[in-house]
């Protein structure tokens, strides 16, 4: 009468995406998070700057050319890219859909504008916006870097105030108090997306085939 | 410059709705969440059965004559009821609104008509779907329960397949595979919701207010 069949996991991944103003620890909180979570790829960009020592092709950084890269670019390859110091910098469109179709979930640490580019190409994706817990106190996090003046610091908090109008186009925004407190915030979204209905449906649907035979 | 205010926390409650064909063990997921989870408020159902020995009045049910029962259905002040074995049961509106009103989260366990019913009134909720890890699993704990005849068993099963179909009407499904695994992942739905960026939002409004003053 019933299927000995249970719960398939033939499934594509998740697309995390953790964005968030400048100063806010996305770094941090991505380091911290790739050391308690073995279950999430973490995304490789891609760069024309030149390997610093120790720095492994593939694993830090996928190193090309300016010419390779502008091929890249040109022939969609990139999720987004951006020009920085005379480099770019972007996120190969290949590595994050190889791993999506492996079924694993992938994290992309990267700024707001570009987060917002990958949001185009997929809108499936998960989008998770980092908040200081007071704008004080981002810049505190901003003036204690050290050497900036006053007119740069309030430079950046004005471009971080207009960041953070933008997570209204994320799908989930959470607070950066604690390291291992956001952490834990991103671990429990990536559950519960998992758990989304439309993913479950999937994965049962040969339940309800396997009955009406 | 910038406001030293932090994240507000003054908002509504979260109203989650657990459901699942019946044999799955919503009860048994629930006692664990409640005992692990005392910042999540149960919802008491009302009922016109009579008390029995140290059962307490609003804690264990809103004890009601048939009279008020049927009054209170009149009022809409039921947010669904059904009659079993001569008595009415339900859950009781104004309980549930004024714990969301008091900005704590609220847990309902219900059967799959009547979260329906439910979801006709409050489409905001959390809708989560406990589902066996296998149709064979379920079989076999609706014939652990004991007596049941195979003509019954089969029948219970139909029952449960039709109520596995409603599941699409859900936000979320979770496999009842362990107790503790199931009462974890509702935990992270809930902590995910409350970072869902349109509660986020409204809870740093003042900061863009503070900003353009």
């Amino acid at each position: 009468m019933t299927s000995n069949v249970s719960i398939s996991s033939a499934e594509k991944g998740i697309l995390i995406v953790l964005s968030g103003p400048s100063g806010v620890g996305k770094g941090t909180v991505c380091k911290a998070l790739r050391e308690c979570s073995s279950d999430i790829i973490y995304s490789v960009s891609a760069t024309t700057r030149e390997p610093r020592q120790g720095e492994v092709d593939g694993v830090n950084y996928f190193f090309k050319s300016r010419e390779q890269f502008q091929q890249l670019i040109e022939q969609d390859q990139m999720l987004e890219w951006a020009e920085y110091v005379g480099n770019y910098y972007g996120t190969p469109r290949k590595f994050v859909e190889d791993t999506l179709a492996s079924g694993k979930d992938i994290i992309l640490e990267i700024e707001v504008q570009g987060a917002l580019k990958v949001k185009q190409k997929f809108p499936e994706g998960v989008f998770i916006f980092l908040l200081p817990p007071s704008l004080t106190e981002l810049e505190s996090r901003i003036v204690g870097r050290g050497t900036e003046t006053e007119d740069v610091i309030r430079s950046r908090m004005s471009v971080a105030v207009e960041e953070i109008a933008l997570m209204e186009h994320y799908d989930y925004a959470i607070v950066n108090d604690q390291v291992d407190l956001a952490c834990q915030r991103i671990r429990s979204i990536l559950t519960a997306e998992r758990c989304r209905k439309d993913r479950m449906v999937s994965k049962i649907q040969h339940w309800m085939a396997e009955v009406k035979k």
